[in-house]
C-alpha cells in the first residue's frame, strides 16, 4: 500500500491539539520514539484528512510542522474496529512449556475499549488486582483495507503498518477454575479498559519488507523478561491474515496482535505480577518502545 | 430510558430506502414481526435523527408513515461497538449435561462483522462446512448508554432494548482438538461474517418490565429444538451487565448475547448440523421470530 506517511504518530502538540503526523527524525533514524519527551522538541508534519490509510492522495502531510509535546497511541479507539489476537504462537515458548503446537492459530478478541495510549498507566480494576495482572509484549499488524478470503501469497499487501502492543491479561480470570470455571477464558480476563496499550508509532509496511526479521523485547522495571525474534512465530504474519480472513471480513483499521513469546510474569518462578508502579516496556526493532506504567483502580 | 420508540425495526421501504421506524401494529399487538411480508402492507413511522437511543428529543418519529417491504436486522453493523456473549448460562442445560455451573459468567466476543439481517441466509464458509455449523437461540440485551462499574440494582437502567439473536457456531473449530488444539476456541469458530443474525425488532426496555419472564424457542425446519424460560438463566440480565461492566466500558449500542439453553444441534443424538436450506427460527415471547436460512459459500 502506498500511504501518505512512513511513520505515523498521534500526539498532543505543544499548543494542546491532538494531531497525527509524521515525525521528522534525524537522518540516521536511530531515535526511539517511545523515549521522546517535550524537551526533545520533536517536530512532526501533521496529517490533513480523515483517512490515515488513504491511497488516493486526499489525505496528505502538511507542509508546516508542529512541535510534539507527548506521543499517544497511534490509533484511537474509534480508529479500530476490533483487535484480533493470537495465543500460543511462539514455537520455542510452546516447546519449552512442554505443550503441543496447536494445529491452527488460537484466536481471541479484545474490544476496542482496551486500546490505551503509549505513556499512560494501565489501570488494573479491582477484580484483577489479586496477584494475576500480567504483561504480554506483541508485534501488532494494522490492516489497511478490507480483507476477506485472502490467499497467503497476497496477505501482506493488506498490511498498512506494524506497531507494538501489550496484551495485558488477568491470569486467574483466564485460567484459575475458581475464577474462570473449567474452561479457560480469553475474553473477560483480557478485555478491561486500558488493557491494550499500542504504540509508540505506526511504521508503514513499505518500511518493513520482512516482519519476521523484527526482534521483540519486553523489559519490566528495567529487567529483560521477553526476548525473541518474530521469525519464531509458529503462524507468521501472512499466514495469520490469510487464516483469519476465511469467511471473515478483516475491516480496514483492524489490529492483529500476533502472540507473545516466553517470559510473561506468570511463567516466572516465583510468578511476578503487575503492581502499582511497574514499568512495562515493549520494544520492537525498527518500531521503538511502548512504555506504560501500572496503577490499581 | 425514555426512548423515542417502543418497538424499532430497520427495514427496506417499498420505495427502496433503508429506514428505521416504529411499526404500526394493530391494537392487540399479536403480530409476529418476523413473519411480516410485503403483502401485509405494514406501515411504519420512520425515525428522523441519528441517535436511536436519544433521550433528549432530538431524534423523533416522523408523523408520516411509509410502507415496509421487508424487515432487516434492527441494528446495522455500524450501530454496534461489539457483541459480548455468555456461554454455559442456562442452569437446567448445564445440569442435564452433567457439568458444574461456572462460578462466574463465561464471556467471549463476536466481532460486529458477524451481524446479519433477519430474513437473509447465514453463509457458512468452507472452513466450517464439514458437519459442525450449529444454531444457538439467545435473548440479546442492547445497552443504551455507556456503562462502567454498574451495581446490580442499577443495571437494568442501562438497557435500551431487547431482541433475539442466533449465535451461529462451528463446533469442530470450537472444541475438536484436531481443529482447535487442546484449548477450546470461542473466537474464530463463532466469528464468521453473517454468524450473528439479530432481530426482527428491538423492543424497548420500557415494554419488558422483567426480562426473566420471556420465553425462548428455537425451531429448526419446523421442529422445536430449544424451549426455555429466560428465568432459567444462571446469571440473569442485571447480573451480566454489572459483571461485564467491571473495569470495562460497555459502550452505548453494545449487544450482550445472554447464552443459549439445551437443544443445540451438537447435543442431539445423532447430532444435526446446519446444511444448505436449513430454516432457523429463534422466537422470543413479546419480541417475535428471527428467521434465517442457511447457504454454504
Amino acid at each position: 500500500m502506498s500511504l501518505p506517511w512512513k511513520r505515523l504518530i498521534r500526539f498532543e502538540a505543544v499548543d494542546g491539539r491532538i494531531l497525527r503526523g509524521e515525525p521528522m527524525l534525524p537522518e540516521n533514524k536511530n531515535v526511539d520514539l517511545g523515549f521522546v519527551t517535550e524537551a526533545d522538541q520533536l517536530k512532526a508534519k501533521f496529517l490533513v484528512g480523515d483517512d490515515i490509510y488513504d491511497v488516493t492522495g486526499k489525505t496528505q502531510l502538511a507542509a508546516e510542522t508542529v512541535l510534539v509535546k507527548n506521543i499517544l497511541s497511534p490509533l484511537a479507539q474509534s480508529d479500530v474496529p476490533i483487535l484480533r489476537c493470537v495465543g500460543l504462537n511462539y514455537a520455542k515458548h510452546i516447546k519449552e512449556a512442554g505443550r503441543k503446537p496447536p494445529p491452527f492459530p488460537f484466536i481471541f478478541f479484545k474490544p476496542t475499549t482496551t486500546i490505551h495510549d503509549h505513556g499512560k498507566a494501565v489501570v488494573v480494576p479491582k477484580v484483577a488486582q489479586d496477584d494475576q495482572a500480567d504483561y504480554e509484549g506483541e508485534l501488532c499488524i494494522v490492516i489497511g483495507k478490507d480483507a476477506k478470503d485472502v490467499p497467503i501469497e497476497e496477505a501482506l499487501s493488506y498490511v498498512a503498518a506494524y506497531t507494538a502492543g501489550n496484551d495485558v491479561s488477568s491470569r486467574k480470570l483466564q485460567r484459575d477454575p475458581a475464577y474462570a470455571g473449567v474452561v479457560p477464558q480469553w475474553g473477560f480476563s483480557k478485555g478491561f479498559d486500558t488493557f491494550a496499550p499500542l504504540g509508540p508509532v505506526l511504521v508503514a509496511a513499505s518500511e518493513i519488507a520482512d516482519p519476521s526479521r523484527l526482534k521483540l523485547k519486553t523489559i519490566i522495571n528495567g529487567e529483560l523478561r521477553q526476548e525473541e525474534g518474530v521469525h519464531d512465530l509458529l503462524f507468521d504474519c501472512k499466514y495469520l491474515i490469510s487464516y483469519l480472513s476465511q469467511g471473515t471480513t478483516l475491516q480496514k483499521g483492524s489490529v492483529i496482535m500476533t502472540g507473545t513469546p516466553g517470559g510473561v510474569g506468570a511463567g516466572l518462578s516465583p510468578p511476578q505480577y503487575l503492581v502499582p508502579g511497574t514499568q512495562m516496556d515493549v520494544s520492537i526493532s525498527e518500531i521503538g518502545t511502548l512504555r506504560n506504567n501500572v496503577v490499581f483502580a
